[in-house]
């Protein structure tokens, strides 16, 4: 009962999802081969998904500039289905099926230890996303695929999209901690170099499967980030939890 | 496979936190006389807690009038605090222990039936704080008492204390979801009725013991909310869950 200090050190663990918790490609892959495979329409899924991803970066850039305005993820995934679908050939799908395959990115599935990995580091550590996916579908995810977050963070409160500063810093205060007592867990360096630019600790998680087998994983200097893993348990381990 | 059409009617349950899942009255209490005794001070610290909780609405007001910044309601709290200290006779306690006894609110203890039954309408609905407490206060909370949110949502997201209509309309909008979509589950009418204001659905928990035993309840009139219960057991029978 006596008043301690607060606890220096590392309290938050803040996770990227689309590619590091869940397997974006592969669920994405899935579904469009099973809707397109129910409406008689060839697919090459793997390049549908990876194409619908490409189109991400630009999209953000457009709202950051100013071209387009403020909008959840979900509405920048249904502008980029759009400019993609005659691409593939898939004009024959109806707004009801649009609808639903832009909503499969609330549904993408999680790799095999992220569940196990969660639930071991929630024991020490507050967890929580920090994804610009927006707040529903962060939620709508977590509920479908049984990740155990402690709460949910989306770039959509911060009106900002990583890496922009604002959203590691926003995170940051609204768990009331300084940035030292972050730790942000992504497979993407860009995202973990922006966010150790605002001192927050890093781990790298390697995700060989992200791209498809066979890709190349992204190049990350020797001690550039505080951790690198192989997966959440691996992480569980090296942080002795 | 084959798209469903989204399913109508009640999505999200959204809970008032102070008072309807958690016993602040009985917890603040509890710190205070813990905290006091160990310092060799006196203290009623029933009604110690109630002049805290008194402060609270009329400190919100003064943020809505202008007259102090937003803040977080930890930084309310702390005013408050140090208001009502030198009213108890409690001058003598150092920082330290003021910074510890304001953190009280982050430690609050569920009603006994709130971690089952928030467990079983988990399993149906999507359920949510909606709380003045701010972000950082309702996560700590849950992890502290055990609450299975599927997520945190706090006024503080909306720069809005409840009952303004920016919150109720706010998570909504967060969520994805209508109005009616949402269920407001509070023991406070107040709450209740700015809820049923925008559009969303109601649920009075009654709480005989939130103000201390043998306290009346708040008046409420017959039909003027969806449901009324006696607590997360009663409300997930009725909605048969």
């Amino acid at each position: 009962m006596v008043p301690e200090p607060r606890q220096a050190g590392l309290n938050i663990l803040a996770f990227d999802v689309f590619g590091t918790v869940v397997d974006w490609r592969g669920s994405v892959a899935r579904e469009t081969r099973e809707l397109c495979l129910a409406r008689g329409l060839n697919i090459n899924a793997e390049k549908f998904a990876d194409a619908w991803r490409n189109g991400y970066a630009p999209a953000m850039d457009r709202v950051r500039k100013g071209l387009l305005p403020w909008m959840k993820i979900d509405q920048l995934h249904r502008l980029i289905l759009d400019e993609i679908i005659p691409e593939f050939g898939l004009e024959s799908l109806l707004e009801p099926d649009r609808q639903y395959l832009n909503g499969c990115w609330h549904r993408l599935a999680p790799w095999p230890d992220s569940v196990d990995g969660l639930t071991r580091l929630k024991r020490r550590f507050t967890i929580t996303t920090l994804s610009n996916g927006n707040f529903s579908l962060l939620t709508n995810m977590a509920k479908n695929a049984g990740l155990p977050w402690d709460c949910i963070v989306s770039a959509e409160l911060f009106k900002h999209y990583k890496p922009d500063p604002e959203t590691y810093l926003g995170l940051a205060n609204l768990l009331d901690v300084n940035p030292e007592e972050v730790m942000l867990v992504a497979s993407h360096p860009s995202d973990l170099r922006a966010a150790k630019a605002q001192g927050l600790k890093t781990a790298y998680v390697r995700r060989p499967l992200e791209m498809g087998e066979g890709s190349p994983l992204p190049e990350v200097f020797s001690g550039e980030f505080d951790w690198a893993v192989d997966d959440f348990n691996d992480l569980a381990d090296q942080l002795k939890k």
